[in-house]
């Protein structure tokens, strides 16, 4: 049986006359664009804009909304009451719809970023509203969340199709969690350190912490990132070890199929 | 017959902790409400708000697109690239989709704000970016113009329900254009005179010139405005004569039903 | 000896098209006004009028810097690098002493704003970065700070000349703090209340708790609101009773004269 | 008698995570840097950090205001009041001032960017506003504008210090004006066309136009900019050759000493 897995990426996060990460370069190693809403980066143009550069290259396209802090890139976290965010975040997945609208192809997936994601994994109110809100404007899409987290249950909850994503270039700890970045070496630097632990991680069907053990957390898309000098190296020679070893790098709606 | 005629006005241009116009006086008033769109003015919570408010009576909605330039408030002419401008536009239609996703009522019609729909007026690009992305966005949503103008033309060009709009609190000259603000009485801020001449309008089912012209030019819709001291007791005026001669004054999808 | 007492209030935090608080009728009452700098609130325009309004009353002028966050209106806790910090307080602080550059007054003080004043009063890198801010671009302005606080002892370690202030339509603790607002009558409404506390602090020249403790905290300066439907006749009311008690209001250089 | 120059160029333009341009290349080939103040472009992290570099070059520095459009990076044209656009200024150079106040050198120039230096070049109220800003906020700072323009003639008006520039990567036409873009080879990419250009002019201490007419208008900076690909490649050759032709390229403090 032929083993496949997504490999997804924040993507689209220019604003104005400002670009940031090398999206060309990123597009060419995904299956899944996480593209900015407007609100922590991108606007309707770069929205557009990535769009169809994922397009030409089949690569799927999800909404990637974030706190109303372009300064801050969405990173800073913020308190807000959980009504207003849910709203924000309506906003966003419909403000994508409506550049997607455009097509060739429709917004298929739905992942929260940076300070948003974070406070979601922890904090219940703040993933149901971003499920709620997701639930509301576009039920059909999948909700890319970090699996054992209340993101994940808060997506269940609203009873969303749900993907479930590992990073391919950060160490995790035994009970599943995060290796803090303080650690040394836990983020990976090292396109083979970071290829090696991707595949034994798609061959095993799970994460498996820095200390070797393997812990049932299975998923279906690798994280990549775009925002380290290193970070393309990475992605490229993850996805070459992957693809190396026999598996298959589809998009999400495939990989959900 | 029974005589009809919607009434319309800017609301939900609001944003954070700021708060403009009476928006409660006027939703009592209005039987279609022109919801801002987060980039002049209005934010999600903002918007979810005025969808809500404007449910409870009954009052129809439509999306409210401007220029993103909040501080100028839509109301600083902008030379934007046609492509760009189209896409901020989408942008805007497709995140108040995403909020009235929510419902009760769905958004039903659209309507340029400030400069962007006074360029539309006089400049085809401007007005084809705007109804282009109607027309790819919400396809049966109704264009709310001014009749005679480039936006209708670009609205008719594009294939979409159109509503033609006449102003309450405005004159005209014979050539069917307004009269220039420098003109003293061009805008009308007597209750009684404007409400004279709404139902004068209506009557005739033509706009009538300060000169006593009765132009060519029928009309679904009067725009009331909220932003000078006395357009709300205006808008109070123009609906009670209106009423008080006999016309039903109705929603937008009623009037072109 | 007369007595005499200053009275300060966050003024100028309009922004563009945006009106909030009633700063005429705030501006009758205060002797100091801390005027918004253009992040949570404020703009030039909005600014330069506020000098003059506050001119022609004699009211005394202070740079009011506040978190980056329009649509939070600086009142979203905000986790911010102290450098960053520093730079974007020393920001505002120029830009109001451009503002005042065309007089006919100077910027003689300085507050926090919001998230930043809670936040300073408690984390001591937070207040450092205020107050290093003002020690450098103006190092002659008065420090308005809550006394027993990190914002007093940053200011103290940075030299500056500092004015305490209590506030009038809240109550205190035993231990000095602010009684929470979940708790009932911590926010003081009734300009009677406020009006017969003011004097008795003022008597005492110490802050009272709301169960008639006297605390050994002097203040200059009682802070007023503007946001509450009740605050600007709780304003008045303070300083009519404290005027009738024989106290001088006067503005802030007067006080630390 | 040594014969000498100044060069300055448009810095620090990032805003949060975003960065644009490549400042340190630049920084090593001019002797001036504008430095954006917040509103088209920059932050106060940016502006401190671009002052540091600056000062480590010996790069005098100047305030380089613009309009309050960060989305349009200061280029789309904008219609503003004079008063609100003369604090608008106020603001921005009070604020620039504010961050240099950590030293270790003054602000010595203001250059207005983009639209509002083109607007400014030809319309007499746009003009007059940056310059009364400057002298009213920090009169002893340079002007720096485009000989020939309303910039200049209403930076006289205000009895500012001027410095002229001239521009190293554009064609001129003989009446003084800059070749339109849309003109083939008006925006000089060739290091070394720019550079022997720079060199003639340098010498005839005069513009040159393409027609080689010598334009009887003497100038103390020659601008390159940094956005092109070619930008910095450009930059450099055109330093390279004025100081083999025995130029020494000085900062406008001494150009104008």
């Amino acid at each position: 049986m032929a083993r496949r897995i997504n490999i997804n990426a924040d993507l689209g996060e220019g604003f104005g006359p400002y670009d940031i990460g090398d999206d060309a370069a990123l597009l060419d190693v995904v299956r899944s664009a996480n593209i900015a809403c407007g609100m922590h980066g991108g606007d309707p143009s770069v929205m557009r804009r990535t769009v169809m550069a994922a397009a030409e290259r089949g690569v799927s396209i999800g909404a990637h909304p974030g706190y109303n802090d372009l300064w801050g890139f969405g990173r800073r976290a913020l308190k807000m009451d959980p009504q207003a965010l849910e709203h924000l975040i309506a906003y966003q997945i419909g403000a994508a719809v409506g550049i997607a609208a455009y097509g060739p192809q429709p917004v298929t997936h739905v992942k929260a970023h940076g300070a948003l994601n974070n406070q979601g994994c922890v904090e219940r109110p703040v993933a149901d509203a971003v499920m709620r809100a997701q639930a509301t404007v576009a039920p059909d899409l999948i909700a890319l969340v970090m699996p054992g987290t209340e993101m994940q249950r808060a997506a269940e909850a609203a009873g969303l199709p749900i993907a479930r994503e590992a990073f391919a270039d950060r160490t995790y700890e035994d009970d599943g969690t995060l290796t803090p970045r303080s650690v040394p070496g836990s983020v990976i630097r090292d396109p083979a350190v970071a290829a090696a632990r991707a595949v034994e991680m798609v061959r095993e069907g799970a994460i498996v912490s820095r200390h070797g053990t393997r812990l049932e957390v299975p998923f279906d898309s690798l994280c990549v990132h775009g925002d380290e000098p290193t970070a393309v190296a990475v992605a490229r020679a993850v996805r070459t070890a992957l693809e190396a070893d026999g598996v298959d790098v589809v998009t999400l709606p495939e990989m959900l199929s």
